[in-house]
């Protein structure tokens, strides 16, 4: 019997977490049920929970998952693009509100359970460092004010990422946000009318 | 028997209101059995209830006593000075984080009960109502900048207190967000270094 190689395990888990991401969006996380992962991502139970030990351990794992893209898109674009593609996703029926409605729960469980609590830290920790990076590199090519410190900055982007974050998840009207974003994308920047 | 006077049921409203406030505050909306708010208010159950429906009802009363009172903070001196008293709520020991709990339990059910969304709606147009006719206050005394509609900076100054309300809600540290404040607050008004 041939060993299974890591690329086949690699790809197995990118299975999962591709169509765990569907479900998840579609029914949120209670409505995940086991009989509704396996068929959106064509495995068996005992396949998926080969690879993840129960569904909480799945949905961390794919939310780290989504914390690392977020991240990238925020290398190369900045916080402010994040927000505006979550806008973007919240008026697609698709996608938005299920995923939203689990971030709300994760919000929840931040209070309650501590070591969630510092799983979560590394996912945020992520996403500071790669915002906190991005700025660096605009106010060295001169895109920023300097007269306000980049961790200012960086907390900045993220309370604002944190309120939208918790609009989308009660299902407020969000589109009129769009000029608000612009507003807040050049309250970072230097003035050049100055 | 006397008729009971308004001033009189007005008197006992306000008291059971001041009372469940701080019994709210230290328990949270679920630890605040009928018990404890009785102790609270040094009212029986008989009396609270004469008054409020149930705690549900006397619970958003207290919401709309805090949003008229917000409003009025709003109204004297602007939406960021609400946000500091919230910062300065959080790293009080006696106030803040249940209150905030109990904010984030509103939160998740305005995603599922339509009654519970109306009547909250109700409460959020107020303290918009309330913004929107400060900044309007500041434009005309020649505060404001005036390159952005006052409905943008409106719904800005909101998305960042939502992002604050869920931050505190969270238990994460807050501190550093002081001088966030003051960029927001400087970001809505005219550029006087121009």
């Amino acid at each position: 019997m041939p060993r299974v190689s890591q690329d086949h395990l690699d790809a197995r888990r990118r299975q999962i977490l591709d169509g765990s991401r569907s479900c998840f969006a579609r029914y949120g996380y209670e409505g995940a049920t086991v009989r509704r992962l396996e068929e959106a991502t064509g495995l068996s139970r005992g396949a998926i929970f080969h690879h993840f030990k129960d569904k909480e351990s799945l949905f961390l794992a794919l939310a780290e998952d989504d914390a690392t893209r977020m991240a990238d898109v925020v290398a190369e674009q900045g916080l402010v693009q994040v927000m505006r593609n979550l806008l973007d996703a919240s008026s697609s029926p698709a996608l938005g509100a299920d995923w939203l409605g689990t971030r709300l729960e994760v919000s929840r469980r931040l209070r309650t359970d501590e070591e969630f609590r510092q799983r979560w830290a590394q996912r945020s920790e992520q996403l500071t460092a790669a915002t906190r990076a991005r700025l660096q590199r605009q106010a060295e090519a001169g895109n920023l004010r300097d007269d306000i410190d980049i961790d200012v900055l960086t907390a900045y982007l993220e309370l604002v990422l944190e309120g939208l974050l918790s609009h989308l998840a009660m299902g407020l009207p969000a589109q009129h946000l769009r000029p608000v974003l612009d507003l807040v994308e050049e309250s970072v920047r230097r003035h050049r009318h100055c």
